[in-house]
């Protein structure tokens, strides 16, 4: 049900890139409940001028062009709790396994309901009962 | 209103991605009640290895490269039973019209406010009376 | 917080790019009670037939390949009025100063909560207190 979209910069290379996928996809099912084998994501890759972050950064954190902007679009009901093991994680992650600066890890969150999903063949899974 | 983000593969015809556009906009006529010519769509084209899907399937349905991401934001209020048609026949008309396996016809909706929309002139043209 | 994605054709110059982004940005600011310094932009470039508009126009509104797709997701809670301004400014000052027909300034917002962030070292930073 996650829909992610991971937007990173041209000068990543496919080993990072599949890094962001494969930790994004753990920390999904470890952390926040997420079914197994429950992994769609959408990876665009932008020349640096096309991920805009503020040069004099924000609340304290700075960035660099090796920002990487996640955008999970998945079903309302997850704890502030589980939100926060979830961002936690998924930063620990891309820092230990592929050097990315924990600065560096921006993700954004949109909350929508069960019936808002069809995962094939044109039907709603997890309409209600 | 709505405005839908369709992700494709480079793979894809040029007849293909015309598409699913007309299928999209033609489902919200027929089952969505949205109004004619309200057709406002974004494709981005991505190499295989950016748009994923897992290898062995979810919930019993199993994906090829020739995935098809379409997601609709549009306002709130449509039903179940009206979420559940417009599935239908987004996938039922792509695979009548253009070959595409129903299995990869896959769907994200988000539901906004009729105040979070401005169709050009900076207008809120939804707005509240 | 506010999370901006900007989709614009591939004709479009460095510089018009370069405006949208200020100038949204600068709404924000404005007239949105964004935090100075929260300037999170994604830019994707399209080739022509990729954004799609309908030729007869939407609501007496007419669009040419120049439109402008702008999408903001941010916290719930800005007023209508406040939307309403934020849509004017930005239609207005891409207008002033860079030409842009105020016809082809589309925007969308998908409001969210504040636990739905992590700007970056894996924190929620808008968590509740």
């Amino acid at each position: 049900m996650p829909l992610v979209r991971i937007d990173i910069g041209s000068g990543s290379s496919p080993e990072l890139r599949q890094a962001v996928s494969d930790v994004v996809y753990d920390a999904m099912i470890s952390v926040a409940n997420v079914p197994r084998h429950d992994k769609f994501q959408i990876v665009t890759v932008h020349a640096a001028e096309e991920l805009i972050y503020p040069p004099e950064g924000y609340l304290g954190i700075d960035y660099t062009s090796g920002i990487i902007f996640i955008q999970v679009v998945w079903n309302a009901g997850r704890s502030t709790d589980v939100k926060k093991a979830f961002y936690r994680r998924i930063a620990d992650d891309l820092h230990a396994m592929a050097g990315v600066r924990k600065q560096d890890v921006w993700i954004s969150l949109v909350d929508v309901s069960p019936e808002n999903w069809s995962f094939g063949n044109g039907v709603m899974q997890y309409a209600p009962k």
